[in-house]
């Protein structure tokens, strides 16, 4: 084999100016999206991790704990059972034919997965319908008639590799160009700001009230929605995330109606980011989909994209890549379009679609899964809330931070406020003053968080954003690790302002 | 549960012009993309499928033939044993940990799983590294290596759900403006008129020349960019299908030396499309990677995207959504954009990565699983090979009908000769004489194809492309109703023109 083909080198040595593409000439509006989640400061964490595994490390810690991003089960979580029997008969039919899965398998695992292969032809191997295999949408839509009590038509469902597949197509569908603008929530989830500048659309913002509990104002949804209109854009969709990413409070009914009231009053679409509709922590809050609160309204004429997600909830199977997003109130022509564009892309990966049918559909009572998946779920619930609770009591205990309570999904927000110092030292460096003290926090402890600015924030607040999913057997060191950090930190700049 | 949510109704039913979304206020880019293969024919055809699976049904055929795509194990295929059963163990790791799996499964299967799974935290339930595992890239790598008798690095590999993702990933890098222009061979495969409609981008169109079996010119190219440039357009990248689809040819290295030489003097993006490198059929013809070819140069200032996929060859994972793109010669500044840009996605799925890379790294000679893999590939292939051939046979002996031998990939796509009151006919039901010979085909036979005008063609030609995938036992039952139907247009519609 030649010694050399010129690509190593090319690409990671000086830059020959002999090739076509630069930062000058590839598409601005790919410059300009920004993905913190997956930013400068998890590249820095992986170099530490190879120094750590070549042996090159010199830092106080032997492992890089990812609180970037909720990947739960990269931290150790252990999957549902249920659910990966299903898939590996799906992936292997072999093993129901030959007769070998009967008795490593339990009866209803067997019984489910030869529904599916029957109703699918080509299995997992094959492309389905655009939208999902019918089989597997029926599933998902009677768990969408169980959670809510209202039917729902599979023919509006379209399965997708995860909610962001979601997100994409509705940008793509809505935006014409940059006078067309989505009120996205601020802190909002990056994948929104990413997708509005990757399809030319502006970001018009509505700030959640940090002061009490991160609540949503339909005031604000009106204000923004006016101004905008008065400088001549065009409000296509309001973006929920409930429970919230990342700020973690779960909506009442009252304020979802008021959102929907807005939305039809208005015409405008709701995007409805529900991925964390089965991580509900706090006493006395449910979820309550906007799907059910707009059925039991007097007036229905609210268009909603509904998204769900299988990376998500007690399950957390991000790898496998599977979602969906029901249309509701959509004129068929509209419909129609939707449906070419998932044509385009064929169909989401069947594993992930059939992963999301069992989601919503799971064993039930008298089954002989039922009991290994109740316990099993329940158990990864508890430990999901009793995390929350303990980074919530960690975050709130340090000086100069305050931390609302997560009600709901996988991250806690906490407000930093830094020392003078500390914000002159990351003016120096042309960094914002929380990816500064985010960057130091990863030096010193291998702890790997979001700043706030990269999902927005109020001007002049700092926050930074952690997963909950260090696992329980960590959850006292890591604590440990960023109290002794924190107060480094002051030591090191001085007192927080006030 | 209330008998209705607004929601059936008023998606199927009459129009509401209280919805905020019609055909008026969507992105017009997205009513401009269309695709073919999934389009108007095939949505007809499930309808005749509902038809008949509810006894509504009076056509003389029982089941509908889909040779519109590229989906061998819908129709049939068997997988590939040895892949499923690592991907098995992947997605229910508890059969190894077990030892159930002993007995069961080859050992040299659950090496690989092991192998996998201890270099992936998380296993398939955990989002990877956004360019897919660095365990799978490396063994991807190894297989192009081989391939090639070059080297590869796997930081330039990106892994994806389908070659699609990689398409649309490149448009999105290069495409500015309508301006920006991307070389496309005519007939093409409509997801690149698609994703450039999506995008924004100038479809550059070159032909290909049919009298002399789809043979790519580059005095066409250069033509072709040289007026467009002359007409203020930036040619950004060059599309090449090789093997071609919807066309079939097997490019010379000559050719391929050529094209190569082309891009680098005008500083053009190659784009290469090598899904159907496994599929060889003609004797004599082999395949050989751009990349191979670049590396054999004096000059390799060429950028090159490669991409290929699990969907097709032999194996026809097509529901698992598999694929990788590697990049060559591409400055590390424009590289990081192409990453961050795979970041917001997070990434493609896992299943489908580890199919990859189980395709590009398959069982050796010596392994337990090796005699019943190179079994199942040689018979697959054979068998691939014998209905091209049986399908080119049958197309040619059709009167006004000329077939182009399919040297590669899955397709045939004949020439169609018309009679004169079929165009008028056409004419008059506003659809283009080749769709109106393929709606017809289908309503009589049940053979769901694509016409050419789905692919473009040259002015006043008409094709359709079908797929060589009907399963062996029913190859002569088709080619008899393909037959007669043809015999009956004919009768009906007069002698074709010359």
């Amino acid at each position: 084999m030649p010694a050399a083909n010129g690509m190593p080198n090319s690409a990671h040595g000086p830059q020959k100016s002999c090739f076509p593409l630069s930062l000058d000439n590839i598409n601005p509006k790919v410059k300009e999206a920004q993905y913190a989640v997956r930013g400068e400061i998890v590249i820095r964490a992986k170099e530490i991790e190879d120094e750590i595994a070549s042996g090159k490390s010199d830092k106080p810690f032997k492992t890089i704990m990812y609180c970037n991003i909720g990947n739960p089960q990269q931290l150790g979580q252990h999957p549902v059972t249920y659910f990966r029997q299903v898939l590996a008969l799906c992936d292997y039919p072999e093993l129901i034919e030959s007769g070998k899965a009967e008795g490593v398998f339990p009866s209803d695992v067997i019984e489910r997965a030869r529904r599916y292969l029957a109703a699918m032809p080509g299995g997992t191997g094959a492309y389905s319908d655009s939208r999902g295999a019918m089989v597997l949408r029926k599933d998902i839509a009677k768990g969408i008639e169980e959670r809510d009590g209202f039917p729902c038509n599979p023919d509006f469902l379209y399965l997708t590799d995860g909610a962001s597949q979601g997100v994409h197509a509705m940008m793509r569908l809505l935006l014409r160009d940059d006078k067309d603008a989505i009120l996205v929530p601020i802190p909002q989830y990056p994948l929104y700001s990413a997708t509005l500048a990757l399809y030319g659309g502006h970001l018009l913002p509505y700030y959640l009230h940090e002061e009490t509990g991160w609540s949503l104002s339909v005031d604000d949804l009106k204000s923004q929605t006016y101004k905008a209109r008065s400088e001549g854009r065009h409000v296509r969709a309001l973006v929920v995330i409930n429970p919230g990413n990342p700020t973690g409070q779960v909506l009442s009914v009252e304020n979802q109606k008021e959102i929907l009231e807005f939305c039809r009053d208005e015409g405008i679409v709701l995007m409805a980011d529900e991925v964390y509709q089965a991580n509900i922590y706090k006493q006395g809050k449910t979820f309550t989909s906007f799907k059910k609160v707009l059925s039991q309204m007097d007036s229905k004429d609210v268009t909603l994209a509904s998204m769900h997600s299988i990376s998500k909830g007690f399950y957390g199977e991000c790898g496998r890549r599977g979602g969906y997003l029901e249309l509701m109130n959509v004129n068929p022509d509209v419909v129609s379009e939707f449906y070419k564009l998932a044509s385009i892309n064929l169909c989401s990966n069947l594993n992930g679609q059939i992963c999301m049918a069992l989601v919503m559909n799971p064993p039930r009572e008298g089954e002989p899964s039922y009991k290994l998946y109740a316990e099993e779920r329940q158990s990864l619930l508890d430990s999901l809330k009793r995390r929350a609770i303990k980074l919530h009591k960690t975050l709130s205990s340090l000086e100069g931070v305050t931390c609302t309570e997560p009600e709901g999904a996988l991250y806690a927000m906490p407000q930093i406020r830094l020392p003078k110092a500390a914000l002159e030292a990351a003016k120096k460096t042309g960094k914002a003053p929380d990816f500064f003290y985010c960057k130091q926090l990863l030096e010193e402890t291998g702890i790997v968080t979001v700043p706030g600015s990269g999902f927005k924030q109020e001007e002049g607040t700092f926050h930074f954003r952690t997963t909950i999913l260090v696992p329980e057997k960590d959850t006292d060191e890591v604590a440990k690790r960023l109290v002794k950090f924190h107060n480094d930190f002051l030591a090191k700049y001085g007192e927080p302002e006030q």
